[in-house]
């Protein structure tokens, strides 16, 4: 395990001296910022995302903001998704892609009003995206990365805290919709989001010098509900069949083979990047490869645990592997954990679409040699 | 110190078994890719790279490949500087900027052919940046990251152990220059560069499945010269005044501001991104800040070294600070290091235009509390 050098290249975050304070152990780079990633107990993070409520740093989370007169053109322009009927105080998860249809960014996209959006991000530099898109194409708008970072509330009681502190006009929003507040006066804008499926809120800090304080009095009032640091659970996510933007996609991975079909409009009518080439997937029937769930080695519960020994210790996984079928490549693994409610050792792959369709065993590398696993859906939980 | 997280998310060079054999202790995040920092002597790395020659994994120092009909067109368009008459084989040293002037990137352009560059970058996502333009401006080109990956040997002694695996040619390589070669089929391109001023090459690596084999066949050549391990020194770029974009530069700086006035061809004829803006500084009397080096506390030989203890381990900065003149702020500092050879320390900073013309004494933040600085031209040596 080696140490990190952190330099002026890399930020810290707004709620960075919180986390030392909270006991900060494991750490990532995501956005060229510092990612808290864990407090030393992977296993009490998990239980505390499941039954009470954490508190997670997420501000590299970053946001881009398009604002002026073109920024409904603009935001649409850059997104897979028709945001015609999108409203103030909605936020949408949505597919960025390049001409080529490849999935560049699966941010939520929030509309703070008629001619202001966020792109709320995962890792990649879109700053760099958006505007040259907007300078090229001549849309009237300032493309920025605002003084915003958002801090999470996950689990089960995360609602009652912000109850507590907000008042009851939260408990009404709907996922991904949010409300511009304060707490106290300090700035922010309160949304029902957050990379779990726990439940929770993310609230989107408006001023970075008072970080400490608002990680301070939301700590403070969720004593109560035994509160305690976290950070995204790889886990839970996992469990939960949550995207890992660049982990769990290939740089040519296109939205249907993120597992984002759904949320993608393919033939909107307002003109966006990669219509063509996402038109042209549909038209040759459907992706390559699907992003899938694997059962990995054998059910714990059958009793055969040494071959699942071969599998549960390949977390983390610090690269994808390949996923085979009789010894041929069909896919590859991004994710392997055990899952603590499922009590089986599961994965996140991508797999050639008539693999998962025939429904094919297929094999992984586990680090004592292959492991059979079957295909499923997601998510697991 | 926390430990890293390591995932798919993040890439491991080529070279990666071959430094963790000779090892790695030290890492840093660099174009989402593990960059090693240092392999447990920083000051035998110096005097490595002074005085012999130290093998470097810069891998992360990625490429993106502009090729096609329109690649020169495009390339232009995208630089800062008149690329009318570079021929084949010449790399310049170049600022890509924003359409507000803000520079992007300063990477080594090398010209392969007349339809194929390289952008050899530094820690930014240029390959979002050049697609955008590239596909929104209708440039008929494709833009990839090739599987390249470049292996530095920097020292003084570097250019003959070069010249024992490649022969004499290299020895007439321009700086910048270079040419396609192998090294016993490993398949290369040879030039003349590194972050450094200790002289040296670069072997950009054209096959991911080859690095350790390269790594190998360099290190078994170097013995006579005392190879060993090393990294971009610290210490050295910053006597050395080499440019760390993203570390040295704000979000809103322009090339003049991070020292590249002579390498910005500001009125060059064919139009490039950032032309108007870049002229309107100029015209408005230059740029309001200036990169410079600063002489941090008393000159150690004055026999004072309490004040110098003051400043001699702030490094490493974990962000810019403030550079003050009579409690005004005036600039930022990015880097402070104890230079070996000068025997004081030194800093990096951005200061105000005014305030480095008239030679003012400004102040920076130590650990123990302000120190007196004097601004000096780069490099230091």
């Amino acid at each position: 395990m080696n140490r990190i050098t952190i330099s002026p290249r890399i930020r810290t975050s707004p709620f960075y001296r919180s986390t030392v304070d909270a006991g900060l152990s494991d750490i990532s780079i995501y956005n060229k910022m510092v990612m808290p990633t864990s407090y030393g107990n992977l296993k009490a993070e998990y239980d505390r995302l499941i039954n009470d409520c954490a508190i997670w740093d997420v501000s590299v989370e970053r946001q881009v903001q398009i604002a002026g007169p073109d920024a409904h053109a603009c935001a649409q322009y850059l997104t897979a998704r028709d945001l015609t009927n999108m409203v103030e105080g909605q936020g949408k998860y949505v597919a960025m892609c390049d001409h080529e249809g490849r999935i560049l960014n699966d941010p939520v996209l929030m509309k703070l009003s008629g001619d202001r959006y966020w792109f709320s991000l995962a890792d990649n530099d879109m700053l760099l995206w958006c505007r040259a898109v907007a300078a090229e194409r001549g849309f009237d708008v300032e493309v920025t990365e605002p003084d915003v970072s958002p801090l999470a509330v996950q689990g089960p009681k995360a609602e009652d805290l912000i109850v507590d502190l907000f008042g009851e006009d939260p408990r009404s929003l709907k996922y991904f919709w949010f409300t511009e507040t304060d707490l106290d006066g300090i700035p922010l804008v309160l949304c029902r989001s957050g990379w779990s499926k726990q439940g929770g809120f993310e609230l989107f800090l408006q001023d970075g010098s008072r970080g400490d304080e608002l990680w301070a009095k939301v700590v403070e009032a969720g004593q109560k509900y035994n509160i305690g640091p976290g950070a995204p659970n790889h886990v839970e996510r996992v469990e939960s069949g949550l995207l890992s933007w660049g982990g769990d996609t290939t740089p040519d991975s296109n939205p249907f083979e993120a597992g984002m079909t759904r949320f993608v409009d393919v033939d909107c009518e307002p003109d966006y990047i990669g219509k063509a080439a996402l038109q042209k997937v549909m038209a040759n029937g459907g992706p390559e490869r699907l992003f899938v769930g694997l059962f990995i080695g054998p059910d714990t519960d059958s009793g055969d645990s040494t071959a699942d020994d071969a599998v549960a210790n390949a977390w983390p996984l610090p690269a994808r592997t390949p996923v085979r079928h009789q010894g041929t490549e069909v896919g590859t693994l991004s994710a392997v954990v055990h899952s603590h409610r499922l009590n089986r050792t599961i994965g996140l792959a991508q797999i050639k679409r008539d693999v998962v369709e025939a429904n094919l065993t297929v094999e992984v590398e586990g680090p004592n040699g292959s492991a059979p696993a079957t295909i499923t859906k997601l998510p697991f939980l």
